[in-house]
């Protein structure tokens, strides 16, 4: 099988084999080494000199504790919606006691500076969940720097979903000025489900202090544990973090910046491509993601009879829509160990299922994907 | 290295090779049929047919999990306390608006039936959080079933810290009442560490639906998406998955009820083979812990003096005390995957390393356990 669900992504041989050591204590030297080789690595591939954790739990994880951290009750919110994921931000903040304001952005786009620097003029906030890229429908918010400024300029906290960002898009935590950023494990960085990564500024550090927060959660707990130890308040998903850590090490060795163009550079080819080939795109051009395709269905298709296809067919494994885009979305991931062989074998099969389906798609189109990633160097 | 800590325990080769296995999408076949294997292997374990939850994060967020669902704002809560974890359980259930009742245990013993009637007859509670097996000092409530009894005879649910008892101590969850039960992937059952097992009764259902719950933890969307797809609601932590799934097949080979029998039989073993030895063991006789074997050590002796010559001499790895009992403790597992030549080796090397450190310690005594413990058939 070959799995292209915008996470969990496939993992290289050598984080597999990673995964496999024996474990070891979680109060041991050995813990002690593979966790701070962790938080260094991110901090790196993030770009903070701040505090970065790694819980052991899914990015909803993450979520949670990124919301349970820094919401006080009675908070005003802004909580831009754009898809599944912007959702479930704001609906985790609300057990916190946050009030929240949705701010519904229009289909098939992202959050853009002018939006957010208006609802923002409206009224005062306390704390921004802004979702960099929403993996439900595949639309980015480029323009994220400029949004976050905005919201630092009128002293809001900003806390940023980049699960299915980090690694496939720019992002750069300290000079951004983001006070929370969460990330996966499972998406763009290739390593394996269960982990969520947390990075902390200080202005964040200092509403957290005073906030209530609850147990497994607490970051106060996890900063002690790692400035006093270096190691984690609870036992630690220990044979996750040493597939974690190899996966970084992938990444590390190709190039941090190399990593992220790669990705681009694909997307950009894979759109391209797409559209020659009369595939309908859900995304608008300005806001098209570039680790999470995603491809609109007539109303006469369902993306199950697609995916079962591509898994019957092919062998291939991607992945539908999501919430109210269920049944008429197809989302193909462009993220990890990304190699010019798989990509053109997976958008040679969508080609080749969708042309049976779909009226009009052109499957030749596929013919100068290979050539033209080649031509840059892939 | 050899790991003797009270969690993590060693993995079986075959739960590691289990873990190298390429990662699938947490929405297809493949994964509904893995986490229906667990939840029927652990149902099986647990002698439940009530609800089975994994979740994706370590025992401690399995612990919140528990309180965040059944506790509501203002519960009487009866919270036993006899070392870390057991206060973790009544901590962790104070964010969720519980007014605790501390009860606090004899040092060196565990709750017994007496104590908790006389407890629950003096007020009225809504529930009782109880550990089974104390890791931080290892002692056991031997007699839980009777404690759950007398609990549920006066209408308070019972919710159970069972992480380091489940596969070690006898447990039944339906006969036995127990409402909701926390249970560690990396203890007993020897998976790896980073899972969490939670069960849950139609009573504790009742109180479930009408509580506030956060959203990483909401049994109620765990409930969903397994009876609706065999399904987590929240990527799982796939790889541990496989992990866990190979760690029970281990124990089914053996069979449960064997696999229990064993940690007691070598338990009881060690605690008579050390009485001859002349060491101090924490816990009074009868609350000795099968699964966590807990030497004191005299004011002038520092575990982590023990530990480290463990550690440098032998390549064993035990841990110290916790908490109040910090500095002056010895733990050591005898869970999981037990063998006659481990244990003899570590319990050897720690008569040795004591022999240089505390007066009057015996280290001919560790001369029959391999006898005894053969004698028994292992």
């Amino acid at each position: 099988m070959l799995l292209v669900t915008p996470g969990p992504t496939e993992l290289h041989k050598r984080v597999l084999e990673a995964m496999s050591k024996q474990v070891v204590s979680h109060r041991g030297p050995e813990l002690r080494e593979l966790y701070t080789s962790l938080v260094e690595k991110f901090r790196k591939l993030l770009k903070t000199d701040g505090s970065v954790f790694v819980l052991a739990c899914s990015a909803t994880g993450g979520i949670e504790c990124a919301v349970s951290n820094i919401i006080n009750k009675g908070d005003k919110v802004l909580s831009p919606v754009f898809g599944v994921f912007s959702e479930r931000f704001a609906e985790a903040a609300k057990f916190y006691g946050a009030e929240i304001t949705y701010l519904n952005i229009k289909p098939q786009t992202a959050p853009n500076p002018e939006i957010i620097k208006r609802a923002l003029d409206e009224r005062a906030y306390d704390v921004a969940l802004l979702v960099y890229n929403e993996t439900s429908t595949g639309t980015t918010s480029r323009e994220l720097h400029e949004i976050v400024r905005a919201c630092k300029e009128r002293n809001v906290l900003v806390a940023v979903d980049a699960v299915s960002a980090a690694g496939g898009l720019p992002l750069k935590i300290d000079t951004w000025g983001i006070d929370v950023c969460v990330i996966g494990s499972q998406k763009c960085y290739a390593g394996p489900p269960g982990l969520s990564i947390i990075t902390v500024s200080e202005e964040a550090w200092n509403k957290i202090r005073s906030s209530r927060r609850p147990f497994y959660f607490d970051l106060i707990k996890y900063k002690k544990s790692y400035e006093e130890n270096r190691e984690t308040p609870f036992t630690p998903a220990v044979n996750l973090m040493y597939g974690m850590d190899e996966a970084l090490n992938i990444v590390l060795e190709y190039g941090a910046d190399n990593w992220i163009k790669r990705h681009i550079d694909f997307a950009n080819n894979i759109y391209e491509v797409l559209e020659k080939a009369n595939v309908r795109l859900f995304a608008e051009k300005d806001y098209r993601s570039p680790t999470t395709i995603s491809i609109s269905l007539p109303n006469n298709v369902t993306d199950s009879e697609i995916l079962k296809e591509l898994r019957v067919k092919y062998g291939i494994v991607a992945a539908g829509g999501m919430g109210s885009m269920k049944g008429s979305l197809i989302r193909v991931a462009n993220m990890g160990n990304l190699s010019v062989e798989k990509t053109v074998k997976v958008y040679d099969a969508i080609l080749d299922v969708m042309s049976f389906k779909v009226d009009g798609i052109n499957r030749q189109a596929i013919g100068d994907l290979e050539e033209r990633l080649r031509k840059m160097g892939y």
